[in-house]
């Protein structure tokens, strides 16, 4: 027996037409922005990659064995991508003639040797979109309204964009003095949403952090965690002073843009619990959750102007978001949020008799110059045979053409859900699949 | 310096915009016919694809190294897929509740670790099409009517279908007596297009073909190379006898049925010198060649029943076509078929200045609203400067809105080809960049 390779999957026709479904949803709001698509390819030299995600991801990487042109054996020297970040920063680094701000979008497999679990594949789309070359916070604020958009188009309703700062979130953590530096205070925060005050401030505890240090912390989030918003940015502001100024001014200004970009206020809001990606973002970092169904974190970016240059030896500014685009179709699935579409077939034409097959062929011709996606029966047999195929595959219509049809000049169309049949023309079967 | 791994290339944005509409013409003519996309992993295990190529192909295929899980140094278990075919075996064995016949396509890339040149990548893209399942002739003539349909959507008005039988094939090298099996003397006939009646027949004499027998030869193809169609078909029909007739027929009702489905008999013609893809076709072969330029084949295909059940231990008949997307980009731009259009962004809102930001935030949010792709000037500086980046990308028009158009609520239209500048509200704008 024949195996897929371990944490792989087949994309077949009824999961590939809700998956292109979205990804068109996704990338007709990233044109609408103004973002273009790029494509890189799966195979990066080895060094490209190494010393790139830390020890814990490079052992993920999957290296390629040289072949031909004398290589020793065993040798190493190709990999496959493993994001989209550092293809985009070699890109960068490759083409200096690109158009600054360059707005790209890519959607690609990424791969990673990670232990396959349920709903974690070693081979998964990544869908990002980022901004590369400029600090104007109008990039900043471009991903939330396209974040929202997204959202929006793909039909979820209840949803909240989470908005923060790096700078804010070192700041309250040089504030209450973190003895072991800011990543386990920010770790520990981060997990909020998930295990609640009272357990983050457990963790705080073990990690050593002092009961006036751990008051102080919920003093200067006192206000975010009753209602996130601009209360919380005047309280920060007013708790922090000087340190913070900069930071909320950027803050203030990127949700004020992102409301003249259409952004609802009630889908918005800064929230300085988030503290996501801490280790390369520099400015800006935001964070998409549906709220129906407690389903968490979807989408998230931020600003990082120290990783694009990495094949430059320059700082290339940049900002963008990472969709999860396997995470969405499970969420999507889950809420039921899929038409039932099976098939892009609207149309089976079947065939009744040996004999009358140059019938239906014309039928079925006639159709597909009209544009409707038809299929004609082969190897036909029994009408209750093919009327099955129809249905199972998903195919909403049957076209009939028996001796009495055929001599008409007619055709009967059946509703395969309804098992309603219609005698009728062939142009006003085209007007009743179309309508 | 960074560097592509040899051989591979990266898409930018005006290459995918290309290669984008050319994908989407073929996929829309697939699904016309009922054909359903599929994606299947980049990675196979490596005994699902080793003892498929022959040794030459065996060779060119990437393979990778085992990761974690205590897997010796050194030892491999993956690769990289190398076609679509035995991805579709696999699939096919898999999968034994799939509805046949299964009419699928898949436009995927694949590796090959071959020598790079030009023209000629080692990740490139494949564009197959085929229905398992089933022998019935109608999919066979399928593949010609889908072939022709994605030929004109893409715009080519000069090119031929040449329709072959393996059958035939075979019969006229066994009528003429090849002592070395058959396969020299189709190779040698396969290069008819390229060296000639005099170089092929210099061929098949340096083979040890004794002149009589090439006379034979030339004798059974005499109609064709005058005019190949059903005349060929006839005459062949008469000389061979008994032993073609199956075969004669077969290719009679595929023309038939071609024709049925509206492939212009002046665009499909039944060749008897057309030997492609000797090794696993059993009936049918067919191959797509562009007139304009001499630019030879840029698809072919046939039925081949004996490869789809590889893995299931039982014949599973097939047929299918497979496009040359990498060829069919570069031929397209050969003959300037493609429109000039570098960027899907239709508008680039630029801004006057920084007090007017607001006024252009909020225009740009307008025409996205009405659906059309605009971008806003980011670090925005002169004027000038904002219509060159936007003539460079090759963004058609440019808004302006300067303190006059503020205080009045109207904005500037700027044609950037043409420089024509008109003064009007942003609904006059949104009808002129959508008609």
């Amino acid at each position: 027996m024949v195996h897929l390779a371990k944490g792989t999957r087949d994309l077949l026709p009824e999961t590939m037409i809700r998956r292109q479904a979205v990804v068109e949803i996704l990338t007709e709001v990233f044109a609408r922005y103004g973002f273009a698509p790029q494509c890189t390819p799966a195979i990066e030299r080895i060094e490209t990659l190494t010393g790139k995600y830390g020890d814990d991801g490079e052992k993920l990487i999957y290296r390629i064995l040289k072949r031909g042109e004398g290589g020793k054996r065993g040798e190493v020297d190709l990999a496959l991508r493993y994001d989209l970040t550092v293809p985009l920063a070699r890109v960068v680094a490759m083409n200096p003639d690109l158009r600054m701000p360059f707005k790209r979008y890519q959607v690609q497999p990424v791969w990673r040797a990670d232990r396959p679990q349920k709903g974690r594949f070693r081979e998964f789309y990544q869908c990002d979109v980022d901004t590369v070359g400029t600090t104007d916070p109008i990039s900043d604020a471009e991903c939330l309204a396209v974040l929202s958009d997204c959202l929006k188009a793909l039909g979820f309703s209840e949803f909240s964009i989470r908005l923060n700062h790096r700078a804010l979130l070192s700041a309250m953590v040089a504030e209450v003095g973190a003895s072991e530096g800011e990543t386990g205070v920010l770790v520990a925060l981060d997990k909020l949403d998930k295990i609640g005050k009272d357990g983050v401030d457990a963790e705080l505890q073990g990690q050593g952090l002092s009961h006036a240090a751990r008051d102080r912390l919920w003093g200067l989030l006192e206000v975010p965690l009753g209602a996130p918003g601009a209360d919380a940015l005047d309280h920060l502001e007013t708790e922090l002073g000087e340190v913070a100024s900069e930071a909320v001014a950027s803050m203030r200004q990127v949700l004020a843009l992102s409301h003249g970009m259409g952004v609802d206020p009630a889908h918005l809001s800064f929230d300085p619990t988030l503290a996501r990606g801490l280790d390369y973002y520099t400015g800006p970092v935001f964070e998409a959750v549906i709220r129906e169904g407690n389903i968490g974190s979807i989408a998230g970016g931020g600003r990082y102007d120290g990783l694009i240059g990495m094949f430059c030896k320059r700082d290339v500014p940049a900002v963008g978001i990472s969709l999860g685009l396997e995470r969405i179709l499970v969420v999507m699935d889950e809420l039921g949020m899929f038409e039932d579409v099976r098939s892009q077939t609207k149309v089976l034409v079947t065939v009744f008799s040996p004999e009358l097959q140059a019938q239906s062929l014309e039928a079925v011709t006639h159709l597909r110059a009209a544009g409707i996606n038809a299929q004609i029966s082969m190897d036909s047999g029994k009408l209750g045979k093919q009327f099955k195929r129809a249905d199972s595959l998903g195919i909403p219509y049957a076209v009939v053409i028996g001796p009495d049809e055929a001599a008409a000049g007619t055709v009967v169309l059946k509703d395969l859900a309804s098992g309603e049949q219609v005698t009728m023309g062939l142009e006003r079967v085209v007007e009743a699949v179309l309508s």
